[in-house]
């Protein structure tokens, strides 16, 4: 993400179509005076006969490593996700990236383990893995059955073993897709069979804009497969850095063997972080109180806003691109921040640059979440974090440059240089 | 420190020498009201003349990797410490541990690279060092300069090498140890010239009871191999999670290898945390505003306060086993939280649990900490998170253990059974 902070830096009035940052409007619910409120009501929940002074006591201290609102959030996953969260197998994180550190390398042990991805894939979960030297296998996505049964097929006769599956199933970050339910149904399956633990991230589930929901994986494992990772950096705020990792109730049917990784899991998050903060803790656990242990409510206002700038991002997509619609396409994402959009000529960090400098918009190549050359003709387009006003802007000033680049490339071809140039 | 949380679950009522926590009786000075203040106070600290919305939206909002109040924690480590802390070297962790997390896998990649400890050290900076694999080598303590010479001899003969030492060169946890200032002298020449960088965590510092303060490592460090650990879970509160790594300004000479150190840290940190929570940071940021970048006002009473537990200690100590000089003894700290005390026997776990069952009282085995049987007879008492009449029963109790043990030892002596059984 470097090099995107410094095009930021770098191209300061360009409207930014790049950041995967949730909005700012909605985050004055969480006013100093809102935390205190919120700081309170935890505590009285805490200690509700007990000594309020000795309770503060104990949240200003050294805590519990797995958490102390475990209960409360687990509450909330049952509620909001369908998620069969339970206190007692549910870590919580500093931030769901804590959870990605953690378990990569206690799911992937040794040299011969393997994560396998989706191509491309949110590089939190890339960059663990290259940090822990963990080996990493791209699946294309087209059929991920079939291509779990290659990938376990082919890393085999390398003495490799895939432990671990990391997925977005819901608004995936970069590529906006969703897995439907029997798709959800089979990877448990076949996740079951090969042995690998399904990671299941969820952080856009919560900002679904129109259509039936789709039970996340974790409420479909039947087999003790899969993890799930949740967050509260898009829902409440990212500067709270609080996260979770559930546990299913057996790994494969052991549930001895998921109370042992659970243990890994505390042992290593000791060695982390120590525990998480627990003010923050304090802070989310008297909002979710204020809240009944559901969102709902509190991200209505917030999935409305979203659900309007994906509308004009569409809107514009289809003002600018609609002559060119042999050639450039794009997704209608149903939920999430983002969209990806299909060009006719590779986008890579130059043009990035280029477009920033020239047409005044920030766009993300998907390439900078791609394991090989499959999504060079693709860009990542976020409208989160933006104003309406300001993506119908930087939607024309896309389609400035990309008609400029459209001619240059015709003028190179019948020059005889490479379409590809 | 897994079994220490068992124990003090079976045993609610015996009283703790061995929790090395900070005490609470301070903590209301983090009431919500304060935090409220020091937030607003860092608020109008970060935007002086800008809109406090905007800026208060960039709070709760994904940030800086390597911090945001980096000036700030850097003019109190000058301030306080005595450290030439620079905003610009200075990366603010989600508590100290984290930056040991960091540091360690940053500076031994290689399987031949080694982590030099003393024995005994902080689990801390071992357990990380066990999770990223990489190879402890101990160092008894008694000729550190002497030690590493060997140490880098010796590994160097297995085709290893020692890349990094970890210390606490100030009131050692779990010894109590200070390191004198030609010792520190020597210690960086020593480093200097093997190319082994120092992590000196100095979580202690702050809390001398008596005599002259000791300039820190990185203080005394022109040879640039001292990475200097901070925290504000002693000072402040440990539910912040608040700590930093202040890198030298040049890695042995070279500047931009510091610069490149410094971005290796930032990337990991991205993988790990994302970056520290920003609503904590504002808190620390608004309280070292308030407090004039020093919290030397701020932890007076704290340190005033552990230095009477001290005192207590030791007169309980002397009182209850003057008798037994011959065979029993004990350090005399000059700050920090802990003391040590040798016994004419061993002291394990079945030990702590008998203790605690059958005379009320809870202490820490010195081998808990240690890489060898070197530390078996020898005991760790923290003085920091208990009452004065707790320190005063306690050390009765253990008196009163004690005198059973050698009663025992000498039964079993007499019909000829080994002095250690």
């Amino acid at each position: 993400m470097n090099f995107l902070n410094e095009i930021a830096g770098e191209y300061p009035s360009a409207i930014s179509l790049a950041a995967g940052r949730p909005t700012d409007r909605f985050f004055d619910r969480l006013h100093p005076q809102a935390l205190v409120d919120a700081f309170a009501r935890y505590e009285a929940h805490a200690c509700p006969h007990g000594n309020p002074a000795k309770s503060r006591a104990g949240l200003f201290q050294y805590g519990r490593t797995a958490g102390i609102i475990n209960d409360l959030v687990a509450a909330q996953l049952r509620a909001d996700e369908g998620v069969p969260a339970s206190a007692d197998r549910l870590l919580i994180t500093s931030g769901c990236q804590e959870a990605l550190a953690l378990c990569l390398p206690a799911l992937c042990p040794d040299p011969a383990d393997v994560l396998l991805v989706c191509n491309p894939t949110y590089i939190g979960a890339t960059g663990v893995a290259s940090m822990s030297r963990i080996e990493v296998h791209g699946l294309p996505g087209a059929d991920l059955c079939a291509e779990i049964e290659q990938a376990v097929e082919r890393l085999g006769r390398r003495g490799k073993r895939a432990r671990a599956l990391y997925l977005i199933p819901e608004f995936d970050n970069p590529s906006g897709r969703v897995l439907d339910e029997p798709l959800r149904r089979a990877l448990v399956a076949s996740c079951a069979r090969h042995r690998i633990v399904v990671l299941e991230d969820n952080p856009y589930g919560m900002f679904r804009y129109e259509g039936q929901p789709i039970p996340p994986m974790a409420a479909l494992d039947d087999a003790g497969c899969v993890i799930y990772l949740s967050t509260y950096s898009k829902t409440l705020s990212p500067a709270l850095r609080m996260g979770s990792a559930n546990l299913p109730e057996t790994l494969f049917g052991d549930r001895r063997a998921s109370r042992d990784l659970f243990q890994n899991l505390v042992e290593r998050k000791s060695f982390v972080t120590v525990n998480t903060g627990q003010i923050a803790q304090a802070f989310v656990g008297g909002i979710l109180l204020q809240e009944r242990m559901s969102l709902q409510r509190w991200v209505e206002p917030i999935a409305a806003w979203y659900r309007r700038n994906r509308d004009t991002m569409l809107d514009e997509l289809q003002r600018v691109f609609a002559d060119a619609s042999a050639t450039i396409s794009w997704s209608r994402p149903a939920g999430g921040f983002f969209l990806s959009l299909d060009l006719p000529f590779r986008f890579d960090a130059d043009a990035v640059a280029e477009c920033a400098n020239e047409h005044g918009v920030i766009v993300m190549p998907m390439s900078f979440f791609a394991l090989d050359a499959s999504q060079d003709r693709r860009i990542r387009l976020a409208f989160s974090a933006v104003e309406p006003a300001q993506i119908a802007a930087g939607i024309r000033a896309l389609g400035s440059y990309v008609a400029r680049r459209r001619v240059d490339e015709t003028r190179s071809t019948r020059h005889g240089a490479p379409v590809d140039a």
